[in-house]
């Protein structure tokens, strides 16, 4: 881990009149790079306050940020802070991000698919928040399993094993944090240039020379509509380009909850049954297709890479690493022969079955309301969570249901929450005779190249 | 003076969520009057921080608020502090705002006229700043006046001469200052709701039953394009309206300095002259114009109002009334006798004369800008004046200059003063072969009845 402030240090001494940058924004301008940057830098030393901050995020939010502008305010963001370095490491470093969404498990399969084909996979990940979960929450679900590493144990174990998760230090792109914290809470996160600067800051001081991205669209998606969502990928794209990385991203259905499992442990298990052959459908199709998007950008031919992610994960190897994986940041590899047991478990479980009929559209936003209602996530970034509860679903967007054949699996701490669930499940799916056609998985690919 | 605080103390009690207001502004929606009072008695009482409200302003001047939501922020600025009551007054009582220009020193006219007919004029004024003058400077040039007059001052003074022209008291409209602040460091200055109901919440406090409004056009207005400033007139009568009150509006020319002078005491010393009927013309013409409208709200006929006002100017019971309250706030009234004398005045005076031309266009925000940097104005709010310093205009836009004819005299504090102006007025005022029609004087009216 280096600093690196050169930027920070060099610009504050531009003169800056912040109004009138603000009213240049207000207006339609794009800004130069050089007063952009003396723009943000002032941001960090106090000049630009928080008031004219946020003002200048909606009128970016509202009158567009170009694309120079998006890769100048990333640049911005990583140099404000500490980045990480991994060219040491042998073999090529693969980093893949998700947008968020509900039951998205993917980080736990496609990492160790990824490593196990030869990456080298050193991965910052955040908490659950709102109705999304968290890769961190769900490692920890594990018993034992620890995401605090420090910078040194982190890069040691992956030196040694190919692969680590962990939380990010506060040392890195603190302006996104600031940044973050400020939009938050005055309206301002829907707006592409912002996610997309956010996001790639965060993937570009961790170092990778590969960044694989999932960027989720539909109902339970933060960015709803898939041509935003298409934007946003291609910035994201773009901007690592910029910085020469290599990067694809794929949008990807988010109008259902991705996995058959939502919630912590309840996840973690699905996943570990993922890897070790158990468990099939679109869950274990959209890891494969994001492992093999990744090793294609590393010289890898989209077929072989394809291959390559399939036969890690059905020669086992990649539950091989997750094992690895868990055992060194403390966390009881059992996990992999008996997650029901090893993995804590809800003391209360019931199944909702809705009668015969075609499950339909689903309110994919309240279902991850509803876990995190059950205490699988957060409201407020301080807040508890439970690993033990959310839902298991049997079905999927145009499955045949016959009367008294269970549609969700609800796991709660207590009768109270159970009932409470099941009260709010026929809101959330729709059963009806007509039913609906299951929606594509995969809208569209920047970048890379299909694989088959 | 009376308190009222009714509607921040209950509206503070509903339920807030500062973001999704904002988010529902950005999306363009209209918020409902009950939320929007909440938002702002929430800003009162720091539910809402600074920076969502800089945000959502910015949102709002970008996506519109409607007339509406106009009204509800005018009445929330109104009731955040203390209202003048002027019930107990004899008479009509009638209130008159500029936008603010170059030279226009309409207040000074126009007030004695309508007091001198029968109307009860309450006049709160304010202090120039950047390329605007302040009818308070203004007045205090004058040796010996005073305009820092406290409530019951003010109130016995017009009980007493029909007239008071003092500084508005920090316990008038403080939602209204505190936004202002927030939007002058912001870029959410130039939004006709916002304009709108920081000057009528102003008007509205001040009690005067009848508002006339000289909204300014041209580019030495706050608001330049015509259209724009149409609508802000129409906006701010409705919102008198709205709260019960009759308003009219004149939309006037702001492409060249309303008078022929420019600069505090100069501008007084002219406002004398009109008054005494020892001159004329276009500025002449607006402030009867501006009497008359705001007599006729009174109930007079047009005809009727336009006849008392300019009987009231060239009877000399006009500048009576100016005298009288001259004396009344501890100026020298002889100032009416011999103005040029009573007023204090630049040592160095030199007239500019271009040559023989037509003249044309004029940068008339860099005439204000250029009185400004001579001394007459603020570049901050706590600079000082030079009550002496500015310029007389002998030439309006289409005027022909002879040889060797002055058509702009320089009254400085110093020589180097006097060669920087010089060496600015060329760049200033255009002159050539072909010069340029005078603009119309008035472009709009609203509300209302034109006289003759």
């Amino acid at each position: 881990v280096c600093g690196l402030r050169i930027q920070g240090l060099t610009l504050s001494t531009t003169r800056l009149d912040p109004p009138v940058i603000i009213a240049r924004k207000r207006d339609g301008e794009e800004l130069r790079p050089d007063e952009f940057r003396a723009f943000l830098a002032g941001y960090l030393d106090g000049q630009v306050a928080e008031e004219q901050m946020s003002a200048f995020l909606m009128a970016g939010l509202l009158r567009g940020f170009s694309r120079e502008e998006a890769v100048v305010m990333t640049e911005a963001m990583i140099t404000s802070g500490e980045t990480v370095d991994l060219s040491d490491l042998r073999g090529p470093t693969i980093d893949k991000h998700s947008t968020g969404g509900v039951g998205d498990t993917c980080t736990l399969i496609v990492a160790p698919i990824l490593a196990a084909c030869g990456a080298q996979v050193a991965k910052l990940s955040g908490r659950g928040l709102g109705h999304t979960g968290g890769t961190l929450d769900k490692l920890e679900s594990i018993p034992g399993c620890s995401v605090d590493l420090t910078a040194e144990e982190f890069h040691q174990q992956v030196s040694k094993i190919g692969i680590a998760v962990a939380a990010a230090t506060q040392d890195i792109v603190p302006l996104d944090k600031r940044l973050y914290a400020l939009r938050d809470v005055t309206g301002t996160v829907p707006s592409s240039a912002l996610i997309a600067s956010s996001v790639m800051s965060k993937k570009l001081a961790g170092g990778a020379e590969h960044i694989v991205l999932d960027v989720k669209t539909g109902n339970g998606a933060l960015i709803v509509d898939p041509d935003q969502a298409f934007e946003l990928a291609e910035l994201c794209v773009a901007i690592a380009e910029a910085h020469g990385r290599k990067a694809a991203a794929l949008v990807t259905d988010m109008s259902q909850p991705l996995s058959h499992a939502v919630g912590n442990a309840i996840e973690v298990a699905h996943a570990v049954e993922v890897l070790t052959g158990q468990r099939g459908g679109r869950f274990r199709d959209l890891c494969l297709e994001i492992a093999a998007t990744g090793l294609a950008l590393t010289g890898r031919g989209p077929d072989d890479a394809y291959g390559q992610a399939l036969a890690a994960l059905e020669g086992g190897r990649a539950a091989e690493v997750f094992s690895e994986l868990v055992a060194a940041q403390g966390g009881n590899p059992e996990v992999m022969d008996r997650p029901w047991e090893v993995l804590p478990t809800a003391p209360v479980v019931a199944d909702w079955a809705p009668g015969a009929g075609r499950v339909g559209a689903m309110d994919t936003r309240g279902l991850g309301e509803l876990a995190s209602g059950l205490g699988a996530g957060r409201k407020h970034k301080e807040d508890d969570i439970d690993p033990r509860v959310g839902f298991e679903m049997h079905v999927g967007i145009g499955d045949v249901l016959a009367v008294g054949q269970p549609a969700v699996r609800i796991h709660a701490a207590n009768e109270y929450d159970r009932d409470w669930a099941l009260g709010r499940l026929p809101d959330l799916i729709e059963i009806s005779d007509e039913g609906q056609s299951p929606p594509p998985l995969v809208h569209a690919r920047i970048g890379g190249a299909r694989a088959r």
